[in-house]
C-alpha cells in the first residue's frame, strides 16, 4: 500500500515536470527548508527557495525537456521513503532518486538527485550486457 | 545535536571507505533489505546483498581510490536524515548524498548516491564563476 502511494507521488512529480507545471511541482515538495536537490552535473542546493527556484528555472525554460520515467522501485519505512527510477530526458537516461516524507497523509518530496548513466543508451535498449563489469567506467 | 551525530556517521563512512574497511562499511549500513545505492554512471541497486556486494567489490579492488569528503551539510527529521557532501575520489569531485535512519540510537546508511560534478575541477578550486548558469551543461 505504501509502495503504491509513494510510486503514485513519484509519477505525479514527473507528470508535473513533463507539463512544465511549476505550481504543481511546488505543491509536491514539502513546505519547509529541510529539502535539497542535486541536479545532474551540479553540487547540492538546500532550502525551499533555492530548490524551488531551480525547478522554476528548469520548467519555465523555453526548451522544456521531454521527460519520462521508467522502472520505479520504492522503499518505505514509516513516514519516510524513496523511489529509485530511470528518468529519460530528451532521450538520455539518468538514475534518479526521489525521497519523500509523508506529511498529513500525503507523500511530499524532500530530496531529488539525478545522475547520468554512462553505459546505456536508453533504458529501453538496456540489456544484461550493459551491466558487464568490464564495461564499467568508474 | 542530530546534525552533529549524523555528520559524524557520514564521516565514519568515508573513513571506512578510505581505509578499505569492508566490515566497518558493512556495519554502518542498516541491516535490512530496504537499502539502495547509485554509484556514478550506474543504475540503482537495491537490497543488502547487492548493495554490500558492490561496496565489497570497490573496497577490495587493488586500486582502492583515495577518497576525501568536504562540505557536509545535514538535514534531519526525527529518525530519518541525510547528508549532502562533496566526495573527492582520486582528485575528481562528486556530489553525494548519504541517507540514514536512526536505529537503536545509531544512524545507519539506507541510501547512497554519488553524481559527477561537471563544472568544477576540485571542490577546493571552485569559485562563484563555476556556478554561472551560462556554463551549465544540462
Amino acid at each position: 500500500m505504501d509502495d503504491s502511494t509513494i510510486i503514485a507521488a513519484n509519477a505525479a512529480f514527473y507528470r508535473a515536470f513533463a507539463a512544465g507545471d511549476v505550481s504543481e511541482v511546488t505543491r509536491l515538495w514539502a513546505d519547509d527548508d529541510g529539502i535539497s536537490c542535486i541536479h545532474p552535473g551540479w553540487p547540492a542546493i538546500i532550502g525551499r527557495s533555492a530548490v524551488l527556484g531551480s525547478w522554476s528555472d528548469i520548467l519555465q525554460n523555453a526548451g522544456l525537456p521531454r521527460i519520462a520515467v521508467a522502472q520505479p522501485r520504492a522503499i518505505t519505512n514509516g513516514d519516510s521513503g524513496w523511489v529509485v527510477c530511470i528518468e529519460i530526458v530528451d532521450g538520455t537516461p539518468f538514475a534518479a532518486t526521489n525521497h519523500f516524507r509523508r506529511i498529513e497523509g500525503a507523500w511530499r518530496l524532500v530530496h531529488h538527485q539525478a545522475s547520468p548513466i554512462a553505459q546505456i543508451a536508453t533504458a529501453h535498449e538496456a540489456t544484461a550486457d550493459d551491466l558487464d563489469p568490464k564495461r564499467r567506467v568508474h
